[in-house]
């Protein structure tokens, strides 16, 4: 998945990544992604109550989530979560040493940072990785960059899309680290994304959130949602395309690949969660409304039991029907239909014979499709997790803090 | 925790069980408790939507939870659940056969089965079962009878309290089986309570409801909800009380004892969990309500994230704190106090200089507890659970269907 260049590859977009000195290993812990200009930016952050300084610095500077931003400066190694009032100094700290180096004011910079949950930053080392880092500026460090937001992920994770809106060619790149925990406490996710397309902070906004809809709030590893959550994506404007507005055609086709983007990276996500060893897609359709469909789906893809079956190969229905009926979206049993596969296993109320070598056959495979029809309406959701394996345990077990 | 005499030590019961083929093990798989007239009796069953044929069966009986029966039959192997209308008519067929062996009509008769999800009953072997179990109905078959009900358990689960109410010796004993799960698909959860005072069937509903709020609906041990589990409480009257009706202090006694005869059968179903080496409980007070206490406890006791770091003995408060943070209760991390062992580890939204060989001493035992302080209100709950090991994911991974 490494590409050589990706988030400064849309016009208008510096990047510079050192190591400080934050992480124990010797792997890039600091990096600044600078905006030639004010960019419209756009950002979604974690739903958890117990947040860390940094995303309170995010809402404190983008109260709406969105407005005009120079840059973000991200560490990885240390969450800054619970660290009380003088945590939050560090982060703003953090925005306007950045700040200073960019040329502009403390509150044009967004600051994320990832790691142990409790911990203070060691400041002395960020103020000197900050320097560092905005001395590299450039578009050589792109991978550098990538480096400098993981923690312990076993991938670099990143997507690209460039596609013709309003006759100009526009770039959506995008990172994120997360779910490769080997380390406890980590808050998890962070996403960033960069494009070329000139359009207005709230209409960004309101594209950012639809794309998270059906990528990132469509994932989970093991249901237990961060306090560091945070995805924001910076328009540079210099594609030269007129301003996008909503509902046109252009707006549309934006909106659509800065989805695709947010899906492509979501799903690497998935891809290297904790002790996966397959990729789960739970499909669920016919439900009343397209918010029961997403309660059931997650009602699946939490479930400990199946997701304990796939990482045993074993079309164990009984554990899909049953996520199903305890969860609050309304199931029928006597009208739902359960595929493995594309393999119908369960309707009328009851489990059916079918094909078992190729259901275990896909079962045996990288990616599992578990499609439930609820026939109950029109609400559909699809929902992306991993299976549950002693590696999981392991590596959630056997670090101690 | 077997005891010779449990469920036939109140007065009125009589049980009789046998080995009839169901299982392929030789253990017990066929279970009647009879009672000598008829008793009050009160049910409590799952929340699932998908449902067994049995908790089908019991709803159309007893519509109100409640009523007046002669006994129950309960098979273990098969769970009789997503079978269709031939398995609504197996139960049926259950209790019919019961209840011409007790002289009564089926629907004097309640019904549970537990084991497999999908798979038909063989009325054959359930039919000779029913029979021969009859033959034996006596007060020496507890531990037998307790044994037809198990799986997969490892442990024979059992509570006996006895207590003067009225100036009579009531006794409530009880049984109950669960997730010692080791074939997939188990449909998990049956407890059986007998006593010998004399309530009405409504004033024992409500005392069960109680009961069952602190007990049996406040463990969990992967937060997976089964399609069978089912609460009965037969009380025969044999005591010779005067009836207990609400709003006294011998009612208050009374469900004071059925709450902790529950409590005690809850927490040995926690300490026989899947792959469990430690009980865990999880108390949360200082919410706003006793509801928004359940919500974040449950939040804690299902996440994974702390199940794995109690098995490693890692005292991991981030954990908890985000646990608390992405429920739907109110938390505000400035006002949270998390305790392990009694210690104060966590406070004015950081974490505090501890004794952490103390607190590791704590997480060594078998016994864990986690005490979270919201300070916004008087709410309480106390959820127990179990934690995560590799052991919970070989038991679930391993069998195939």
């Amino acid at each position: 998945m490494s590409r050589i260049r990706h988030i400064t590859l849309p016009g208008g977009f510096s990047a510079g990544a050192v190591h400080c000195g934050i992480k124990s290993t010797d792997q890039e812990d600091l990096t600044i992604l600078a905006c030639e200009d004010d960019a419209s930016v756009a950002i979604m952050t974690t739903t958890n109550q117990v947040v860390g300084a940094p995303v309170l610095w995010l809402r404190r500077i983008l109260p709406r989530g969105a407005g005009k931003a120079r840059g973000i400066v991200v560490n990885s190694g240390c969450s800054n979560v619970c660290t009380g009032p003088r945590g939050i100094a560090d982060a703003e700290a953090m925005a306007r040493l950045t700040g200073e180096l960019l040329g502009c004011e403390a509150e044009k910079v967004l600051v994320a940072s990832t790691g142990i949950i409790g911990q203070r930053l060691p400041m002395g080392k960020v103020r000197k990785g900050i320097a560092a880092a905005g001395a590299r500026l450039g578009q050589r460090c792109d991978s550098a960059a990538l480096r400098g937001i993981m923690t312990t992920d076993t991938r670099e994770k990143s997507a690209v899309i460039q596609t013709l809106i309003g006759g100009k060619k526009v770039t959506v790149a995008g990172i994120v680290k997360g779910s490769g925990m080997i380390a406890p406490s980590m808050a998890t996710m962070i996403a960033l994304i960069t494009t070329d397309a000139a359009i207005a902070p709230t209409n960004l906004r309101r594209a950012l959130v639809a794309a998270c809809q059906r990528s990132f709030n469509a994932i989970t590893v093991d249901s237990d949602t961060s306090t560091s959550d945070t995805v924001a994506v910076f328009a540079s404007g210099k594609a030269g395309n007129k301003p996008l507005t909503l509902a046109t055609r252009d707006y549309a086709k934006f909106a659509a690949v800065l989805a695709e983007v947010c899906y492509e990276l979501a799903r690497s996500v998935i891809v290297d969660g904790e002790g996966a060893t397959k990729l789960v897609e739970i499909a669920v359709t016919g439900a009343r409304s397209d918010a029961e469909a997403k309660i059931a789906a997650r009602s699946v893809a939490d479930s400990p039991l199946l997701k304990c079956a796939i990482h045993g190969g074993d079309p164990n229905w009984g554990r899909i029907a049953s996520a199903l009926g305890k969860s609050s979206a309304k199931v029928d049993p006597g009208q739902l239909k359960i595929r493995i596969g594309g393999v119908l296993i369960f309707s009328g109320g009851t489990g059916r014979k079918f094909d078992l070598p190729k259901v275990q056959a896909h079962l045996a495979g990288n990616e599992v499709n578990v499609a439930c029809d609820l026939s109950l309406g029109k609400g559909k959701f699809t929902a992306l997790t991993c299976d549950l394996s002693r590696e999981y345990v392991a590596i959630n077990a056997d670090y101690h803090t």
